[in-house]
């Protein structure tokens, strides 16, 4: 049984099978259990795209999703997570998807649970199929990551994902810088990457990966943050004339149009918004045959893994 | 890719086409899209008929429905329904079904987004699969359109389905008369039909269509408007038995009892109210049919639309 | 068509049915319906467990769930409860099962409605599937009920499974007794057991079958209650010590931890309590079953049920 807990914890041989797989699932590639699967999305906040994707990607690999609507749950009634995962598998829950507000959530379960937890980002922590979704869309965009330039920019202190990209990225051979507001840097990024002003950053790099504004998280600051971000950081018509040839970019979404980068350049042509999000569904069905191919070991099946291009 | 936005853009012929479908499955005939095909299901709006009618239409042509609450989503941090919709899209979605509180709202997506959007209620405005319920069940009881008189008798300023049935029947060949409290009839309406008084709209018509009053919509009218309704406008006892001969009682649901029509009326023999739920699920598996099929003309795929009766 | 309503309403035929099709689906025997089929839960309440359970349940058969949520639905405009499951039987659903807060909500349906109900819990009154669940787990671990000492402990009063896991304990030839505050005890009870102080009951039983202290009911008593009643009356590390050899210590759950039972007792080697949450699953696949070999009673189908150890 395999747990995907953070991108951290993974080694760079599992991050490349994971980026591999979901690369054969890009180009057609399917698999599917023996035996009818059961799996759970928990999701303690709200979440589109992510729920979504996970959605999509245990109906392409055949498993059965027991709803779980938070909101009409015993969690009403006090359950502890511990009592609900536990719940789960008892009634034949395989493994479950949990999102949650609280940093960590998943030490409660690690150990005493024997379906495995994959995390869909954990308070301002982890977001590890976020992370590699990051890393399956640059790969496919320049094939390796060796000599490759990526600055991260904006609301580095609160963002699940600048930490764990920046590490995983520069284990795998890429230069990181951080860029945006200085007050939101810190020092414990050092040890990934270095400050760098914005313009340069996004003049110089081959991926301008832009964070999302946490409107939720900045109340005290309030409407003129995001009123003078867009000029002070963010990605702007002009300064995308100023980008590398052959440069990318990306943003987690969802995207606050002319915050964090104009609203026509969304769409753009070296825009990968909605090819991250595609880049997603494959990923996750990457984690989800992972696990649960751990999750059956015992059992002599024969997985139906082939390679059927589109 | 065939959207599905109002009835007054069908043909005559597409309405006669996707009737003819609808009737096919109500017979029993089955079709089926040739690849693993994934809809959402967008409820900006309550509704249980609706909902549940597309949810079991869905299946029926064994789709994979991705469940999409609005209130767990990030709609609540305020994203657009263009970048929900484009999402969608993007994790692979094949088509959108969307009820939403504001009129034409479908007009932020239409010729940008590349799946195709059904619409199932918009505002005051349209909700065409319950228009083409209505005609389905009108044309199973009475073989035409031709020389049929039909009342659609109640809030007719408010609903969503008084001026596009109006509209489509009168195409059909049918004759509208519109009834109810005078000060909800509205001038615009004359293109469609003129305003007849309650007594003679229910005696001499072939079908009585009685609308819902919108509550919600008549907040300082009040109880005393509900009370009085019932003995000026509503299908009490005596006026159903003045009826003529074969004709039928039809209402979209919720009916509000003994308002609209006597609680004793809404499962008696003329009564065609959940023979119209049920016709919904046909005519929602044909616009289904209609929307998918158009949306992969690219691929050569050999649909298996088969008439098997039951 | 079988509806399942009420325990007391069950024979003993009956039961020994239900336990045994439960039975021989622990043991890996499958049934499906000959056509598609269609099933709604409609939870008033809040619940993980009965809801979860369900769902998998009907997935194991083969069923296609039309998700409902009542937050959604035209309820919250007023529609009754008969309305709302009328619709439902309209477009196709061949099954509810329904949670509501209100007693003996299901007398407004039976007879008028032609689709089974499963009555997943009504207000104080009954649970079936806790109750089968329940005795499936007494079955397995003793192999019969004549001769056995069942205490049931707690909040018998507000208990939906008090009454009816009583009656229907010693209907099958166990004894009965209640403990807990006794205040909580009821002179009606007594046509199924008789009181006994907590100790006795401890040390004598076969079956410790503690219920949960419904904070939500007890409100005027405060945290005091709470703080007490595991001294009282719960089953401390103490008590269990006490307890008889190969007697088994059984909670409908969700458990409140050092209330009702000392946190390390709950899943130590005497505790059925995720015993029984399996179980719950087995025996909702058999009412299922029954009930919808019952509602299609006219057709010619040959059912696959199959026994498919695993």
């Amino acid at each position: 049984m395999k747990d995907l807990l953070t991108t951290t914890d993974l080694t760079l041989e599992e991050i490349r099978g994971i980026l591999s797989d979901a690369q054969s699932f890009s180009e057609g590639a399917t698999w599917r259990p023996e035996k009818q699967t059961f799996v759970t999305n928990l999701f303690f906040e709200a979440s589109t795209r992510t729920k979504c994707s996970f959605e999509v990607a245990e109906r392409k690999l055949g498993l059965d999703v027991i709803p779980f609507e938070v909101s009409t749950s015993s969690v009403l009634k006090g359950e502890t997570l511990y009592d609900t995962v536990r719940t789960l598998e008892a009634i034949g829950v395989n493994a479950v998807v949990i999102r949650h507000n609280q940093d960590r959530y998943f030490e409660e379960l690690v150990g005493k649970i024997n379906i495995p937890v994959l995390n869909a980002g954990d308070g301002c922590g982890h977001h590890p199929t976020q992370s590699l979704l990051d890393l399956l869309t640059i790969q496919q965009e320049f094939g390796q990551f060796v000599g490759l330039k990526v600055a991260i920019i904006g609301d580095i202190r609160h963002s699940r994902v600048a930490r764990s990209n920046a590490d995983a990225l520069q284990r795998l051979g890429a230069e990181v810088v951080f860029s945006g507001p200085e007050g939101w840097f810190d020092e414990t990024l050092l040890q990934n990457g270095r400050y760098e002003d914005v313009d340069t950053a996004i003049e110089t790099s081959d991926v301008v990966m832009l964070l999302r504004i946490q409107h939720e998280r900045h109340e005290q600051n309030g409407a003129n943050l995001v009123d003078e971000y867009h000029q002070a950081y963010g990605l702007t018509v002009e300064r995308e004339q100023r980008m590398k040839r052959d440069s990318i970019i990306m943003h987690p979404a969802p995207v606050n149009r002319n915050v964090e980068i104009a609203d026509s350049l969304v769409e753009c042509e070296r825009s990968r918004i909605f090819k991250q999000m595609e880049n997603g569904v494959y990923v996750r069905m990457a984690v989800l045959k992972r696990s649960l191919e751990g999750s059956f070991t015992n059992v002599n099946h024969h997985q139906k893994w082939s390679l059927a291009h589109k």
